[in-house]
């Protein structure tokens, strides 16, 4: 076997990512067989699989490229700044849909919520750094506990995902993220 | 055969979306087969499907007797308040995951998502006839059109169902429902 250069490694990694998160949004988590995985990222299983573990290790790695995304963008702008760009161009996130799916499962399932949770800790750090900073310079109201204000843009973040999901992303959802947004900001 | 009276009939029907919630919650929409719905049931798929016209059908019904228990509800303490109550017993809603199940249907399939629609209309409309009179009230901020206000409570809805349906609902949820209370409210 030829010996493969690191950056082929990751090329191939990325192509696989892609075509998943493809597979994914189409068939969602149950119907993104193998056979459809292979189809989608031009790859055969064999080397699909030897870059990930098994079809949650997928699922979980582009779960861990979209809170590394995000927490990019909170660092820049703030979550609700992610909102908006998701509304803007809601079909780029519809494979979001495959996380609801996966709801009963991180109900249920300890170990598979202990990584989910792993995943997504970088975006978590990302605002609560964002709020802290926001309050030192007095633009974030001080009258409600940070880990609140997290708690809060992260509880509208997910019925935002929930309403791409579902395609119903009209309703004046601009307007109601200008409001997220004042909510969270300090009043004179 | 016997003739069956009125109240046999709305018993029975009670009894099947009964079961139904129960296997919906367990299994999830694909999970809850016909076979399942028996069990739960105690019945026939007969007896089940001569109520309901098949298993879109059982749900869009249990989907409307939520939104009727949720419009009594926002009609005495608003929409909020409905919130405080799944978040009291995140257990007695945890069918609520299905909901989210569908998304990609609702999102694909006009005709299931005319009929949801359909069957949420009555919480719509209590939500904006609570709003107008709390507005009326001088309770309800009036710099937001109320159709916006509606929009918000809506999407932190959907946030609260994703949030029970993941099991995800520590981090303080109490404190961040004050303060979406508290963004709808008029301040002085």
């Amino acid at each position: 076997m030829p010996k493969v250069s690191e950056d082929h490694l990751a090329a191939r990694r990325s192509q696989i990512l892609d075509g998943a998160r493809r597979c994914f949004a189409e068939y969602g988590y149950d119907g993104a067989t193998v056979r459809r995985l292979e189809d989608a990222t031009g790859l055969s299983r064999g080397a699909i699989f030897h870059h990930f573990k098994d079809k949650d290790g997928l699922f979980l790695a582009l779960a861990h490229e979209d809170a590394t995304r995000m927490a990019d963008v909170v660092a820049e702008g703030g979550l609700v700044q992610v909102m908006r760009d998701m509304l803007a161009q809601p079909e780029q996130y519809d494979w979001l849909g495959t996380r609801l799916e996966i709801a009963r499962r991180l109900r249920t399932d300890p170990e598979f919520r202990r990584s989910w949770l792993q995943r997504s800790q970088e975006l978590t750090e990302a605002t609560l750094a964002r709020l802290a900073a926001q309050k030192s310079a007095g633009r974030l109201r001080d009258d409600v506990p940070t880990e609140v204000l997290v708690g809060y843009l992260d509880l509208v973040l997910d019925g935002l995902i929930a309403r791409i999901a579902s395609g119903n992303t009209g309703a004046q959802l601009d307007a109601v993220l200008d409001l997220v947004e004042e909510s969270v900001r300090k009043h004179e």
